[in-house]
């Protein structure tokens, strides 16, 4: 049966790679790199990086695939992710019916960890449900942008004893403040940072974490929120894509 | 200036470890193992090995220490990690100013993550603020155990565009169910789970993730409770000790 490894490749910087990652990476036939269609060319371009450096097996192709974009005119988020999710899922069969040998293994790269705000497996599960191809898989654990950020940042993510509420920009408004004192946003597209009117709180940000173009701010919201916003602008247009993630946190260790 | 590298190892699994950390790994003049004291031997032997398989620098020390335990006689829970971390501060001030050579570098291995349910930074920190010995020091990011549990199950740990709580076992009540549609329960002495009492509650079990000794349950929450506590409590005696974490889900992917 065919074999598919779903690797997270950490966020950003090549050497968050880990042993079991680079392991699999050698054992595969094929190592897919969504490029063409990707609007983020650089992401494809840390990709193809990992395997330059990493893979010593003689023979493992690199297979580009192009990835449809998410259509959302006329339906909900939801439906619009589903329908997407559809799409891809008839990319990956193509991928694994054609681009596998029998009994061959190949693998995709998940940026960051394939658990956290991402689809490869779900998506590879709706290709094991539709039945037209026979194929295994396994997930490897990958560093996810989160501890790139508090790594960074030098900071726990979490209070002594106290909970965490990982979110999006579309969800903060309802974690935060409230229940959660540690709220962690990860695809925010529209700042909402910005909407939090807390004096008490504090923001720990950073864009294209763990990688050479690394951004840190930290401080009270009220204070820095205004130049994270203006840096991320400066920074998006400098570099043509973002990727930003940040804490956010009220209170402090050891109050009850 | 001395330099410390506080390296997240993974959460038992050697092959956790990332291309980052064991280059730092290679970098340190000293490495800080706590095993003395520590009821959880294996632990150290697993930093041990880690050492063994990693370091081909020659002339790396390994040097052992004592961490005390937690005394809970008549303080609450915040005052007894407090007055305990206060306690290894002064352990860690000793190492430093004891065992690293001027100008040289050491690190302490954390399982999983140095930023999730870790105090090794604030710690640190401490020793920083009573100014006794001048140092800097950087945090690796490490595997965690909610990424060895999700990739062992194989599963996405958010719904799609959800939001996800990382909490603990007395804090469980508290968010689940309720806001959160998935939370991730780590440091759960008690199988807070066995308490939830929702006919929609699905679980997804694991102990000692990402080693060889992994045990996996997953299944709908009223159905598979009494197994993971009776599996447990035998694991728990065989190994002498038990390292587990879960997820509770509420709902499922695309609905609004």
């Amino acid at each position: 049966m065919k074999h598919l490894y779903i690797i997270g490749i950490g966020s950003g910087n090549p050497e968050h790679m880990t042993v079991q990652a680079i392991n699999a990476l050698n054992k595969v036939d094929v190592v897919f790199v969504p490029s063409k269609g990707e609007a983020k060319a650089k992401l494809a371009d840390v990709r193809k990086d990992i395997c330059t450096r990493y893979i010593n097996a003689v023979g493992v192709k690199i297979i580009d695939y192009a990835v449809s974009s998410r259509d959302t005119f006329e339906r909900s988020y939801t439906q619009s992710v589903d329908a997407w999710h559809a799409g891809i899922a008839s990319t990956y069969e193509h991928l694994l019916i054609e681009s596998i040998p029998d009994s061959g293994t190949a693998a995709f790269l998940v940026w960051g960890d394939p658990g956290l705000y991402d689809s490869t497996i779900r998506i590879i599960e709706r290709v094991k449900q539709r039945g037209h191809v026979a194929f295994d898989y396994s997930v490897i654990p990958g560093i996810t942008s989160i501890q790139a950020l508090t790594a960074s940042h030098r900071i726990p993510l979490n209070l002594v004893g106290k909970s965490v509420q990982i979110t999006t920009g579309r969800r903060l408004a309802e974690s935060f403040p409230g229940l959660a004192d540690s709220a962690v946003v990860m695809l925010d597209g529209e700042q909402a940072f910005a909407k939090i009117n807390d004096p008490d709180a504090y923001i720990y940000w950073g864009a294209y974490v763990g990688t050479s173009d690394e951004i840190l701010i930290a401080g009270r919201l009220a204070d820095v929120s205004n130049e994270i916003i203006a840096t991320r602008a400066a920074a998006r247009a400098r570099h043509g894509w973002i990727m930003d993630i940040y804490l956010l946190r009220k209170g402090h260790d050891f109050e009850e």
